[in-house]
């Protein structure tokens, strides 16, 4: 099912699933750590969509992004002996903060193999919550390779970024959150690179919200999670390459699982359209979300006639950018 | 008392000074047309301060500035026969915004005079609003000369962006708001051009929080209402230069009362601080701020001793900035 190279894989029949009574643990769990994020909406964007738009607004979360929901639970779920040897995963981006950030709070190591080409600036973030970082080669093959053995050596707990019950279960706190904020939603939209979001939110429709039809929202030049849900399958993308930087990752067994049964449709959108709604939002919202959050709005200025008279939840998922290399401005 | 070029001077002894029942009047009248902006707190800057710092968010008010609320109570304060001929101000920014839309609102005609030299965007946001511009050449009697042209030929109701009871009024409901959503202050600080903020501030605070301390923070390139606070009368000064756009005018005699009566101190921030602050506030709590609006955090970081241990409402004036030409961006 899985390209040959990917480790860490997992029998569909042995998928340890979360449940939505994880869900709720993991809201309780995460709840000291966390902020509770504003739900936020824009008339500009609602006249222009035909729809009502309720914004839960994660790119004002702590470490400026979702990801920490599921780090945090990860990390608070482990018992003492396993915790006190650290934890450790392979980011370049949120979920390399996240886990730094929730390791800090729990006061134990967390170890980050980043990619020596990987933005200074996250790097310093990184560092600023505490994180490790071991530098390797950019490629997925020395990643992986760099990270086992720092596990080997260290005995740290490994992490994944979204390929986990855990991190999905976190994850499904934020759907949680948006319906008791907002009440009933008639659709969900929020964007897909791994599934972790995704399935957090699916996991917590499913249960709570049945009638909440969830869509993923995608940049078509990575739209890997597209091409799998029309195949049926996983088709991983070894190399996309989208502004979205980070949505350049692609699904697995666990995050598969919940896209492929209760996902109503994955919809795609181009670099244009995603710089145009990430600038929009910046306009007219006045907050800051990087290019990977405006994907949602992108696909729903798109496809009007999908969500015309409805009242539609979209997770701004965050708002960690470059402040000196924005989209809009010209190349370096 | 003031340079001599100025019109629409007022005697101070003429002065209808605006009372709390005014802003109390105001906030019923502009409610329906205004947002309740949220408060933020953000970690990172109460850890730098030592205070605790209330954000009250009014760059996500409508036409994205506080401005909107002290032009809306003016407008809706118009008997139908004065509203009939529409209202007319001379701005380059905020209050031409917030004066057409509160016209656009009212379904009257609303006329600016802009100088030629203005942001193209700034116009076009005008006209979006349903402003009627006319342009003039960019020096204050040419402008005031224009205006009064339009206001002789067409009989528009003129309403100045602060030297005006009924704007001062407006402005006051703004931290009447905070009041209500946050409970006591030990101070409140917030920008300083004209006056018009402050002084709805220190009307407000003056009758419902006594002690609650005013500090005006003000561009140090732009420190006329710093000099006239010193020297007890008003310094105008007829062409300051400072990033802060929305601060580049002066007091006038209604914001004077206030702000020699009611303002504990004006402290003064640099440009490079103004930067510093903006772009802090746009990487760590993720809003967007114009350059007017991160003094007051400027001026919080550089007089710690002044708020350390104390509970600070920080009024976030406005969000309206030229995405392609952001401050450390490197100059077109």
């Amino acid at each position: 099912m899985m390209a040959g190279t990917q480790t860490h894989e997992t029998d569909p029949q042995d998928l340890d699933l979360p449940t939505y009574d994880d869900v709720c643990v993991a809201h309780e769990r995460i709840a000291p750590w966390i902020h509770r994020t504003p739900v936020l909406t824009c008339q500009t964007f609602d006249d222009m969509s035909g729809a009502q738009l309720l914004f839960k607004c994660e790119n004002f979360q702590k470490a400026g992004a979702f990801k920490v929901r599921g780090a945090t639970n990860a990390v608070f779920s482990l018992d003492d002996e396993t915790a006190a040897n650290g934890v450790a995963t392979h980011s370049s981006g949120n979920h390399a903060l996240s886990l730094s950030r929730a390791a800090q709070c729990r006061g134990i190591r967390c170890q980050v193999v980043m990619p020596h080409s990987a933005p200074k600036a996250k790097m310093e973030a990184v560092r600023g919550y505490g994180g490790e970082i071991t530098t390797c080669e950019p490629s997925l093959s020395d990643r992986e390779r760099t990270l086992e053995g720092i596990v080997e050596q260290t005995g740290a707990h490994f992490v994944h970024p979204y390929n986990d019950p855990r991190v999905i279960a976190g994850q499904g706190t934020c759907a949680r959150e948006l319906l008791e904020q907002v009440g009933e939603l008639d659709a969900l939209v929020a964007p897909i690179g791994g599934g972790g979001m995704i399935s957090g939110s699916a996991l917590t429709c499913s249960t709570i919200a049945p009638r909440t039809k969830i869509y993923a929202a995608e940049p078509a030049q990575a739209d890997d999670a597209y091409r799998s849900f029309h195949a049926g399958h996983i088709i991983p993308d070894d190399a996309p390459d989208t502004i979205a930087d980070g949505l350049r990752v692609s699904l697995r067994p666990y995050t598969w699982h919940f896209v492929s049964h209760y996902v109503t449709d994955v919809l795609l959108a181009s670099e244009d359209e995603i710089i145009d709604a990430m600038r929009l939002v910046w306009k007219r919202m006045k907050i800051i979300i990087e290019p990977s959050c405006a994907v949602p709005l992108a696909v729903i200025l798109k496809n009007k006639e999908l969500f015309a008279g409805q009242r539609v939840g979209v997770i701004l998922t965050g708002g960690n950018v470059d402040l000196d290399n924005l989209p809009w401005m010209p190349r370096r």
